[in-house]
């Protein structure tokens, strides 16, 4: 299908995606699709993503409910990395509770990282304890 | 040292990062480092990138001129993706001459990829005429 075929899928079958949020702006997070998780984007205009360390689609926001609602979808010149805008439900994408995953910014002065982006939401909060007590993989599953 | 040592390099050694226009904010482009271009963007407060294509550090603008001037650095909570805003010298980040590489849209109604950004300058003007008629390798290295 047209809508597919001219993507560059890497190695793994996957492609990155850049997620913006598109009143703001801001660059919210980073994440891959494979050819199922973009194929539901582009149907549901609902995030979907691939979980690498998972191993399976991921539709963000479905445990801590901050689903994104896809405003658009961008592909680059070489066809291997896509951007989409989004409506970011509840302002928070990271998993720290952070509106943005990138909250550490560089001082150049002081060539040392430091925090810029408050806690929003503290994360116990966000995710059911029975989530938190179960043996739920890495961070990124559990956006 | 510090700046580094939280960093989530690949099994390349590389991290890849994406670049934002510090006023439009709009993405442009998204490139890869490995540490001697991050220590140099570091440093230098230009965009130094790492050609997986060349198997080198790529300064960016160094054919075209079009340099991009580092405004600000940030790092993911995973710490292995890098965001960057940047002063687009000349306003061109892509090799086809347009403002940004993510010049192509997806349109949900047609379910199809449409071309929604202008090119602002011939390429062939933009990259001279030797190089264009050398062995020079793909696109990314010519930016």
């Amino acid at each position: 299908m047209e809508r597919f075929n001219r993507i560059e899928w890497d190695d793994q079958g996957l492609i990155p995606v850049i997620v913006q949020d598109h009143e703001t702006h801001k660059d919210l997070m980073f994440a891959w699709m494979n050819r199922e998780a973009l194929q539901k984007t582009m149907e549901l205009r609902q995030a979907v993503y691939f979980s690498r360390s998972r191993r399976k689609l991921w539709f963000k926001g479905e445990e801590s409910g901050h689903v994104q609602h896809v405003k658009s979808l961008r592909m680059d010149c070489d066809q291997d990395v896509l951007l989409r805008t989004v409506e970011q439900v509840g302002g928070i994408a990271c998993h720290t509770g952070r509106n943005s995953c990138f909250f550490e910014s560089f001082n150049f002065d002081a060539q040392a990282w430091e925090v810029t982006e408050p806690v929003l939401k503290d994360p116990a909060l966000i995710y059911a304890s029975d989530v938190e007590n179960s043996d739920m993989p890495p961070t990124e599953s559990r956006l």
